[in-house]
């Protein structure tokens, strides 16, 4: 891997736990010399605990408040106020993890350095055009396949990188609750874009973006009435990553999904979460057609009309379907006023 | 995985190697118990060696000319040898794995058993329509993420599996030349399926497909004026992989990819192909835009009728650009024609 700038990076943390000693401690050998943002869930009352030794900035209800507006807060409540991160950085790159997930090992007992092998994803092209069966094709040692098209092996620049997540998947709450015993062992050592077109549910746990070409496409968005505090709870990031891929396809940006893995740690009790109907199941099945067919408008040339024009779709196409969707269409029409008004003052 | 019923399965292997002592032997623990379909490369001379042991039958020159005429004959020159072997099963599944490949080791040491890892892969339902992060959600421990629309968890019929190769890895004429002391020594422990419209070029050397699914779809068409007896100088798989793939997501069919592994080794001089200008390049070019844009008539429900259409169409857009597509859409049009002939006398 080349050498990263770390001026270039922003680590935005979202903190649902007041406490965040260990978490960070356990980061520490890979968040040295970076900046962090740390963005405190508006609701969460407790004062955060940060230990010593990190550049970091800790922002509140009341920062949020300030730059946004109070009547905007709400949309960064729960795990959405890492978008409010995002919103604020002004870095190239953002690296975000859950304050639930440590250094994961890799098969040879090495703690792995989930920033640096985001970074590196970002940084080398991606390849949504053409499938390349031995994977990312830029890593060392590797290459494109016989038969790969010549004309595509420069690539396209790459959008987002999604890492994954050993020892508690990333589950929706009926599965959780089912196979409460259910562990992710499995170390797939791979990097791989996402070819153009092919929808998957991003999950927000270990993301990584170029905010420069996509920023404004993370959008906080989607929330389900009975959201709770707990992942397998929410469809933000779900929402978010096909509105995420879908502009990126439009764009010629390109998806990469594999390494890194975190380690995730349990929180929270799935089989009280089986009791709440899981709204998320339902809205899921009605927005996949719907992103199936959504054709931006090729005058989208900007993120920002990207959302726009989303938003008008999901409104005119869903909205009748369920209030979360409208919800979310007026979300991502101020979302982007929020980032014109931030981003361009700045 | 369960249990595998081998008389469900054809194993196929070309010959392009009189000796296959050393080939078979070292596949005994796995092809033991399987029915063997050997087919000598017609323009191989010598005597083929098949050690004891195997339930095998052998197919030369004198059979295939008898079963498809001595004009047609030619289409089973050279690797395309193998197709003759698929014309002729009468069985479920196909396994074909180059003569020159071994049994793999996985990252613990153990021997990858190719064939039942195949037969397992086809016999679970692929995940075309939306992609799963955690790789193939029917593995044991594995499982759908969060977000993976309930109405898509059942998948589709799995209608061929791509195997991949340890140490020599697939690569064209050009590349392999450049890179003569490249080797592939990543073993990525995960099988995939390749979404709905994603192109990739599928290898011959180590695969398997439902028979009675797609199997006129694997069809002997392309061929390179200046095509030897070393894959990268090749290009009939990678051809018959963009019909396959087709094919396959036109009948609502998924293509899978990744595990089983095999341990490929050298053969032939990649210096000397460089000397030759590698053909592939340029019909690559071609063919990606025409796949790309190709769009099969909704009336063809069959296999056969799918490949009739394809044909066609090469015909019609590609035929002008190299007579090598012309032929390849004859030879397509002859090959439902053979497989027609002998699949409905038997």
């Amino acid at each position: 891997m080349s050498e990263i700038n770390k001026n270039e990076v922003d680590i935005v943390i979202g903190a649902l736990n007041a406490d965040l000693t260990q978490f960070l401690n356990s980061w520490k050998p890979f968040f040295s010399g970076f900046h962090l943002i740390v963005v405190k869930d508006p609701e969460l009352k407790q004062e955060l605990n940060i230990p010593q030794g990190f550049d970091v900035d800790v922002y509140s209800k009341t920062d949020i408040d300030k730059v946004v507006g109070s009547s905007n807060s709400t949309m960064f409540s729960g795990y959405s106020c890492r978008y409010f991160g995002y919103l604020i950085s002004k870095k190239k790159y953002i690296v975000s993890i859950d304050d639930d997930c440590v250094p994961a090992k890799d098969p040879k007992g090495f703690l792995v350095d989930a920033v640096s092998q985001h970074v590196n994803n970002l940084e080398n092209p991606a390849t949504p055009l053409f499938f390349n069966t031995l994977y990312d094709p830029y890593c060392e040692g590797a290459d494109f396949v016989r038969g790969y098209p010549f004309s595509l092996r420069s690539g396209v620049p790459c959008a987002a990188s999604c890492g994954l997540w050993l020892n508690l998947a990333d589950l929706d709450a009926p599965t959780q609750a089912l196979k409460t015993e259910q562990r992710n062992t499995s170390y797939v050592d791979a990097v791989m874009t996402v070819p153009l077109k092919a929808m998957l549910p991003i999950s927000g746990i270990n993301i990584a973006f170029n905010r420069e070409l996509v920023g404004p496409a993370l959008v906080p968005a989607l929330r389900l009435a009975g959201e709770g505090k707990v992942r397998w709870e929410t469809l933000e990031d779900v929402w978010c990553g096909m509105c995420l891929k879908h502009i990126s396809d439009h764009l010629g940006y390109g998806v990469k999904t594999g390494l890194p893995y975190v380690w995730r740690n349990e929180r929270g009790d799935a089989v009280e979460s089986l009791r709440k109907k899981w709204e998320g199941m339902k809205l899921m099945e009605k927005s996949v057609p719907f992103f199936e067919s959504l054709k931006l408008p090729e005058t989208a040339l900007k993120v920002e009309d990207c959302v726009i024009e989303l938003a008008k779709a999901v409104k005119e196409q869903l909205g009748s379907e369920d209030p979360a969707f409208t919800q979310a269409a007026d979300a991502m029409v101020k979302w982007i006023q929020l980032w014109n008004s931030v981003n361009s003052s700045g």
